[in-house]
């Protein structure tokens, strides 16, 4: 898929069809991940991918922002080590995750997990304690919505400006 | 550019040609930007475009360790207002920038800026006190280094893991 139209045309997916993902795009979006640009190259992240059904359905539970993670054919952890910009790092590799995702036919959702559940889902995946856990992304085969139900974006006007903040940027052509 | 494509073949730019950028390529980086998912939708992000050669000229002086920016053809400030997650939410636009400018011939370098030169560009920019700004990427046509000198990445088994934090994981197919 086209990078322009994979990023035009993704959603954010909280509903997976039962169909398995294979291990050929598994690799696929963890090679997305690894190939992410980080600050100094340093590489500090790690992923685990889950794909043990009990693992997935408890995953589920705790978070609680995101219980569709139950309903997920593989949950990606993302960790991070001692580096500069763990959030940003992360950033990066996570949405080059989802773009090749989507051009799989799959979708996923961020996840936010909050102080309690940080120690739970890192207690049930063995993370140690000294590394970041930034989300656990749940990926399947999407089951989209009714088309034109996504979700609005600002006018480019309003974050968009021209030399300065606060000027119009202008389009020529 | 297929996706998958854009993603294993990206590269780090600090290069950059004279040829200038179009409005609609610029357009599009910057839709690629404003199509990112953000924490709770807020789209929390300002991008200021930068084209003037004065400024850009500027703004290299300034950001020390992006002196490359001087040579860029476009340079896109990202600032953040207040939001849950800014660093994480501008790594997922910058990175669908970077992609989006790379299908097109493009290439940029996230450049860090410090303290001081925080304020600096804040106030070249017109940037509000209360916003973070995350970096200046520099844009244009991209000089390729020698084939096969990309950055090096991590083994794909020292940065994944399997169910379990420090566990192979392993692949079937």
């Amino acid at each position: 898929m086209d990078v322009f139209n994979a990023i035009r045309t993704r959603r954010t997916i909280r509903d997976f069809t039962d169909a398995p993902v294979s291990d050929a795009v598994l690799h696929k979006i963890l090679q997305a991940a690894r190939w992410a640009p980080s600050s100094s190259n340093t590489q500090p992240w790690h992923f685990i991918a889950v794909r043990d059904a009990d693992t997935i359905k408890r995953l589920g539970e705790i978070c609680t922002q995101g219980s569709f993670i139950g309903k997920s054919q593989v949950a990606i952890a993302v960790v991070m080590g001692e580096t500069r910009r763990p959030q940003l790092d992360a950033g990066r590799a996570l949405q080059q995750m989802e773009l090749v995702a989507w051009s799989e036919g799959l979708g996923t959702c961020f996840v936010g997990i909050r102080g309690e559940q940080q120690d739970e889902v890192k207690s049930l995946l063995g993370i140690p304690e000294d590394m970041e856990l930034i989300t656990v992304l749940p990926f399947g085969y999407r089951i989209m919505r009714e088309p034109g139900t996504g979700t609005p974006r600002k006018p480019m006007s309003e974050i968009t400006h021209g030399e300065k903040f606060g000027q119009a940027l202008t389009f020529a052509d």
